[in-house]
């Protein structure tokens, strides 16, 4: 990006109005994706799969982002490497395969063959100068928390421990490291990722959009609750719900309250326990429980727990299951939304769940949020899309619009 | 375009030689395709549709161009109107399908309801400053003529009654507004849409390309009168047909004559009657009529209405049906034909008409055309395309360049 | 490209390393990738196919590379014609089909029609200054020699005889004259040209890649010769095969010995002659021969013919077939392979060769090659793509990485 450019988009970074959502450009410019990839995408500790996935030494795979293909391996029983997927010689891809299981990893092109801690192993025919030891495969920082992978693909990452901080008991109360994958969906959505999260941070369109969110939720939590806490207007009704719940699983001795940013940083995170209504257990369709308690629950209290450790991950959770969101941009108008459910590894299929009961949710839901974010992007190349005023109940996408915007500029400024 | 490009094309446009198509540049560069959305789609009135496909209230279809998709919706029994698809509100598509019956137009992804007048309605949880009447829905210029619907998208749309003036009488003889559709074909076709015009006006190839409209049109008619009047060398022959036919159908009241473009402006239509040789009442393969009289027609007599009210619809018109055509562009290279067949909305299917005589020989033709123009485009993008000589029967194509690039070169002065 | 892409791209140039391959954009920048034609494949006389597929008067067929189609004719038994496919009036295809049988070639549009010599003959209604003589087909520059159809798509071709003189005696002795393609197939593959030819140059990967190539070929022969003479260490047991089968060879009155550049310049030529080994006499499975023996050979002599034209081809000779490759960039990181194989044209399949048996070892290992670079061109573009060291095996593909950036640097000095 030239001066000119860069002078240019910082006016317009600048003449965003408050309360109204971005106007086209950010939603559409192939120049904004690429910075958008650069500042956002690859500055952020994100989610890509969990330790059960590759349980033995060898396991493999593969997580993409743009033109970047990331090997998740495991070295040993306590290690789990990521390489990216590009050979030190020629360049070629090394695990051409969705998943799998390896001994080393052998190059298809040329053969040349490194260990799972990514040292070259070998290379026939070298010139005697030629130091294997300087030809390790490209580290991509990771970071195993809980079982769950996390990756940055920065030069210079933040600190992981400052970054999962403020959300880590709400992760670890719930005992994921002891759990396992029980599906993985894919859904491919012809949309920029910010309509993506501008969608998903807002729960305004709940209502006349998600029939199955709706049915569980009530519409006071949806109201005040339904993108994080305070993202709507106060609901007196959900508030006396909440105080009176948390004094009531406070003396379970289960874990309460909430996180969210004060002061402005590269973060983006948030977490909050709150109760179902109506004597619901779990997010299903009976309101009844998908599967066995996991973590340090001891009876189900009748809770749920949501966390966003970035704006391209999101963590929901039951008492007895998980559901994670990877939110993955693809080209300029193009996303890809990742979900994994996760129960309590050892529970029992036909015994202690069926997949369908716990997927059926989120599933439906994001269905209707790819139809939705895929009519949004179409009407917002029009030539007459100009932003219009947000309601009462769209502070989570103003706050992320927000950060977004801030982070921005301040990256134009260097 | 910056000031550098803008000099560079009016170089160009200078420099182009006549009697010879345009360059290259002009059939295959993006730069120059938007410019002409903006300079030559945006500022016609163009046809999209008959009010025989919306009869009642809430009823609506869809029109796209680029970008743009456009609802064209009937409010009550005397008013049509045209709105933009994009919400006021995040900009999301409101209507989904091609076509439809509604109540209220309802945004389907928070629910703000617009009237069938495009005023807001209601949308829930909005700040108490909010101002429902400022957020009506973006109206498209649009007018109703003969039943004929069409719509304008420049912001400052020229006169329609200045534009439809010349044209009028030969589109109301033909009683369009008691008309029906009777066939809608889609023929999209990858080529520039000037190449598409380019080929529609002239009747150079008719003889080597068309055998269809060989059978029923006449060897001097298709020399003088093929891409409309005097746009081939004078045919002695055909010119004493035509004034004895006029004399003949003046008898009869029928209208007679012809119009054509004498000042350059904004504008570029046409129109004219002319007769079917061989004794042929109707253009059909048999000749004989195919349907019931329309308009103000008494009896068959033997001719043949042609009007193009812009070079984006062409209008063709036998004393008992209607063949209309859109032609819309869709990419630098990609263009959309679109084609209505109308008849007598007193005609039963069966009994007055078979759709297939009807369809025949503008199906069959443009499908040759398509074929033709993307031949043409193939070879436009070679290296080795330079503009040659034209012929004395493609002094359409001429007139219709000359009024392109002076149109062009009038808006790149500004 | 303006004075600050070039100046840039200079730098880059100087920049490559020895014995490294090239950097990333060489690979995936459109803009290079626009120069590499030009420079490169519109500056080279190219192979595209055999007089057998058109023996007769009006046989043709076509060749296409990116926007350009050549129309390759014969006019008599003597003369074999090579046309732009562009009309010359408004620049239509004139042949649609991929080949065919024709009288005159005449445009299907506006049925101009031109002589097999490209003359014009006829064009109706033309004005009477029209000058048919003008308007001829736009020749593109073509060869034959002994049955090969070289084309060259610049406007100043480099003379054929001196580019044909070093290989001349090496093509000749295999009576290509009188030879007829037996199988012709396309491998289109998803990779910039310069990494096919990268893959081609060398014979490191063949061990680990290619088990049809390496059970036809002995360790030693791919170690030192696999991708031409001396690109990969010498082996002092196939230099002694090598010597003792020249000699051997030598008093049979085969030829015998090899060519490769010494000065810098336009070409980039090799040519060898080897020997099989362990007794095999063709490039086949069975190592039995394929088919009867072709041109001056008197008897099977056990030895294998390897030239290459230019980078865009490569001509490989057992005694009894041949196996011709054309290398056509498509787009920046499409690459068509297509192979032609032949026999003696006295050959009768079913009784002196099996189709299969001749196509067997280049169609298996091209297909190979084909998925080795598409893996290849997926890890090019990460951005932790960085240019690892060449083996001694790749000594083939560092000399045209050399030939490359030399005339790449002299054409950016223009």
């Amino acid at each position: 990006m030239n001066i000119k450019e860069k002078s240019r988009l910082k006016k317009i970074v600048k003449s965003q109005k408050n309360n109204f959502p971005l106007e086209q450009c950010f939603y559409t410019d192939p120049m904004i994706y690429d910075l958008d990839i650069e500042i956002f995408f690859h500055n952020q500790w994100v989610f890509v799969g969990h330790i059960y996935r590759i349980p033995k030494k060898g396991d493999y795979f593969l997580f993409s982002i743009g033109n970047e293909s990331i090997i998740i391996i495991r070295e040993n029983n306590k290690k789990i490497n990521c390489f990216y997927n590009v050979c030190r010689h020629r360049g070629s891809h090394i695990c051409l395969e969705e998943e799998g299981k390896l001994r080393n990893l052998v190059c298809p092109y040329h053969a040349w063959v490194y260990n799972l801690d990514g040292q070259l192993k070998s290379a026939r025919m070298m010139d005697k100068n030629f130091k294997p030891e300087n030809w390790s495969l490209n580290k991509c920082n990771s970071k195993i928390f809980e079982g769950l992978i996390f990756i940055n693909l920065s030069e210079n990452p933040c600190d992981f421990t400052k970054f999962i901080e403020p959300i880590e008991p709400f992760i670890k109360f719930h005992g994921l490291s002891k759990a396992k994958i029980i599906a993985r969906k894919s859904y491919p959505t012809k949309g920029n990722w910010k309509l993506i999260l501008d969608n998903f941070h807002e729960c305004y369109h709940c209502q006349p959009s998600h029939p199955e969110y709706c049915h569980v939720h009530s519409k006071d939590y949806i109201q005040a609750y339904g993108a994080g806490s305070n993202t709507g207007p106060e609901s007196k009704l959900f508030k006396k719900q909440l105080e009176d719940w948390n004094k009531k699983v406070k003396k379970l001795g289960h874990l309460i309250g909430e996180y969210s940013e004060i002061k402005f940083s590269n973060f983006f995170r948030s977490a909050e326990r709150t109760p179902f209504s109506n004597g619901k257990l779990s997010e299903t369709k009976s309101g009844k429980p998908a599967s066995i308690l996991m973590g340090k629950f001891t009876e189900f209290d009748g809770g749920y727990t949501t966390i966003g450790p970035s704006p391209f991950n999101s963590i929901i959770m039951s008492n007895d299951f998980a559901t994670i969101f990877t939110f993955i941009p693809k080209a300029p108008m193009e996303t890809e939304i990742e979900i994994m459910w996760l129960v309590n590894e050892k529970a029992t299929e036909g015994v202690d769940y069926a997949i369908n009961d716990i997927t059926w949710m989120w599933h439906e839901t994001t269905l209707e949020d790819k139809r939705i974010v895929e009519n949004n992007q179409k009407g917002v190349l029009s030539k007459k899309y100009i932003p219009g005023p947000l309601s009462k109940m769209e502070l989570g996408l103003e706050k992320l619009k927000f950060w977004y915007l801030k982070h921005l500029e301040l990256s134009l400024e260097k």
